[in-house]
């Protein structure tokens, strides 16, 4: 378990920030800018409403901009994009690296990216080659998380010949923890970690000191098997190959951790049915468009839950006491409910769960489930009891309870799984299912009971 | 958006294990796990049953046993540590960097903290020492995280001389991207990129060459201030230093991911009341325990909301209409304010809401539940009047149909923003504190209204 803590500095600066855009007097604001990294100006930038967001924009300062659209979130990019004409997001390219560049280029309207891709032209074409190139991969791919900028080395010369050759060469990618090794048809044969460059004896061959052990990336790997591998293997980079294990190119870790956060905010967001690119600051008429399809659906699932509780008008009018109840039967179907589906939601990313272990997940949580059904359901009926003073509707409540977290349990483990196979994401549609199941049933059994018992 | 694919190859991998452990030959599962690196063989294991998870435990080689104990989550390293006898312990922690062991020997139960501490002071008195120091920072702040195996230079040799210090040496420590250079008073300078030494001049001297934009983190910082300053600044190591700006060790990247997964779990799990060490296995008995505790608080949320709903006993038994309506009435309030509630929870936990844009956000969420409250309210009108042929109940959840979701705006970024005050997870609590809110003004309006109106 470990405590949260929110980073304070960042709002004071913003505090700050806010303050000077107030004050009028654009210098400090811009001194303020400009001795900020571009992702914090990106933070920023997302921590704004819209036009102070674009009063801040301006005062970017223009060698900034192409890292700053880089860091924003797709929503909030695409805000400030639409902005800026042709020639200033041309500008911004340049200087990107070619795998940024490549998703960059992704997000731009067609007719944009023409126009990136004509400038660019003239200026390097072998560039645009390898722009092109990636632009094939999905983004979520490791082919479209790979830059090119690999340095490699043949097995066969000394380490002596290696630091001569990264001297003339003038310097090393940034972020290089290792040169990869490959063969004349360029497949690769292992990594040489600069440590090791570093630390063995300048006559040994490359071959002799290169690690093999590291095996490269397919192209076509999905981005969070690429996220899972780096975490497991504690890599700073690893080889992207096509399927001749010719290299393609090289993902470092940076980029990789980029996709951890995403795949952590995915589901979270998705379970409240929201985009994890959703602009905090969005137009209010756009935020509600998109929050309107999410509580329409909801509102079908509520009118299935009330039809079943019309089923029933002629006994609520006769005990209306069970009306009253009706929340305490809803909440905890759907409290018990989430919970499974919440660990069940976390086990699929973290790819822990499959069919040969399902089953027994699904035990245990019935079991759980219907232990604190067996509590619950004793507190309830007591609460009830004391309440109303009658011991029959003490009674169906809780063996509703009972019912109740049954099912919950029951759909928590099998909603998830069932709509993955249906290839729905189980975050973000497991919730609205889940509730309208545990509602249903629990209504049914509460005031079926309550029918057959107090009628 | 990106689309999360589940790692399908762990789940084959996983049922190929499980069904050789049931053929009940143990050699091929020995040669299957030690095949695995140990952070897919501590994958594993939180996939299994307890007693699978012990029978393949037993079958992992002593080698690995530490490295697999530190990439199991807290509740199953605790479940294992206490099937193994204190040998076993202290024999797992050989061989761990002085990092790991200070956080490993931080969870061990007392007793065998001092066997451990005892056993290591007979081995390397030093490594101890580290062990000791380390221990006295808490494990989610920068000194918990970092490590003491630092490689210092002076400002003043060549490059020539550090290569051939390394050589010397006989190597440097995993994960290193840069040597720390120091002056005689041990104080933090700046960072000798290996990329730089390997590329410069070797007669330059270290001062020439070293990188000194690179700030050096206090021990004291939160971890997830330094998971946000390696994310924003695209780092692969980082300095910790005292107050007095000497230097204590370095934190590496693949300890920060750790961290920024455990935040995005975290989030995620106490929204339904989890926390992210949860061992999806847990003993049926034990996850109930902990379970029952959110479902108690849940269920007086309910109760009172039961209770609101009990005021209006009379109104309901002359129009049940009202009842059978009430789950609509319910839902929509829950389902727009977790929405909003989620939004403000990433923004804290990203650091980008505080007072200053807080009322701007309320206002633009408020704005937002407004409009699909209108929206809405009309359509569940038409819907109840075609329902019950009744205006007048149209007209009533109509108008409780807005009030909820307004009431939802305001909730949702309330709630998370006092309880943050109040110094408690909002991420925990928000949600049950929203629904009662949510649930009581929303039944409160709706049956308010319908007493008024239709008696």
């Amino acid at each position: 378990m470990m405590a949260v803590e929110y980073p304070e500095h960042r709002l004071t600066r913003l505090q700050a920030l806010r303050d000077a855009l107030y004050s009028g007097r654009l210098r400090p604001v811009q001194r303020m800018i400009n001795a900020l990294h571009p992702a914090e100006i990106a933070s920023l930038l997302e921590s704004l409403p819209a036009d102070e967001r674009a009063a801040v924009w301006e005062l970017v300062i223009p060698d900034d901009e192409g890292d700053v659209l880089l860091e924003l979130n797709d929503e909030v990019r695409a805000s400030l994009l639409r902005g800026m004409d042709e020639n200033e997001i041309v500008a911004a390219t340049d200087g990107m690296a070619v795998d940024d560049l490549a998703d960059f280029i992704g997000d731009l309207p067609e007719a944009v990216t023409q126009q990136v891709l004509r400038s660019m032209d003239q200026q390097d074409r072998d560039r645009l080659a390898d722009v092109i190139q990636l632009m094939a991969y999905p983004e979520d791919s490791a082919g479209g998380l790979m830059n090119t900028d690999t340095v490699t080395v043949r097995p066969d010369v000394t380490l002596e010949v290696v630091m001569r050759y990264i001297r003339q060469r003038g310097g090393l990618p940034d972020k290089t923890d290792a040169l990869f090794v490959v063969n004349r048809q360029d497949q690769f044969l292992g990594c040489l970690h600069l440590t090791r460059l570093l630390a063995e004896d300048d006559q040994m061959s490359v071959a002799e000191v290169m690690d093999t052990d590291s095996r490269p990336i397919a192209a076509d790997t999905a981005a969070s098997e690429v996220a899972k591998r780096f975490e497991d293997r504690d890599l700073l980079s690893a080889a992207v190959i096509d399927p001749a294990g010719r290299l393609l190119g090289r993902i470092t870790i940076d980029d990789v951790v980029d996709v951890i956060r995403e795949i952590g905010e995915h589901s979270l967001m998705s379970m409240a049915g929201l985009d994890e690119d959703e602009d905090m600051f969005a137009p209010v008429a756009a935020s509600a468009r998109r929050r309107a399809v999410w509580l329409g659906v909801n509102l079908a699932t509520a009118f299935l839950a009330a039809w079943v509780v019309g089923l029933f008008e002629a006994t609520l009018e006769k005990v209306v006491v069970l009306a009253v109840l009706l929340p305490v039967v809803a909440s905890m179907g759907g409290i018990a409910g989430s919970q499974t589906l919440t660990l069940i939601i976390r086990g699929l990313a973290l790819g822990q769960i499959g069919r040969s272990n399902a089953r027994l997940l699904l035990l245990k949580e019935v079991l759980v489930g219907l232990l604190n059904g067996l509590m619950w359901a004793s507190v309830v009926a007591v609460a009830t009891y004391l309440w109303f003073r009658d011991w029959q509707v003490a009674v169906v409540i809780g063996i509703a309870m009972i019912a109740n977290l049954f099912v919950a349990a029951l759909a928590g483990v099998g909603v998830p799984l069932l709509l993955q196979r249906l290839r729905v994401d189980p975050a973000l549609a497991g919730g609205v299912v889940l509730t309208t199941v545990t509602d249903v049933v629990g209504f049914l059994v509460f005031l079926g009971l309550g029918t057959l018992i107090l009628i």
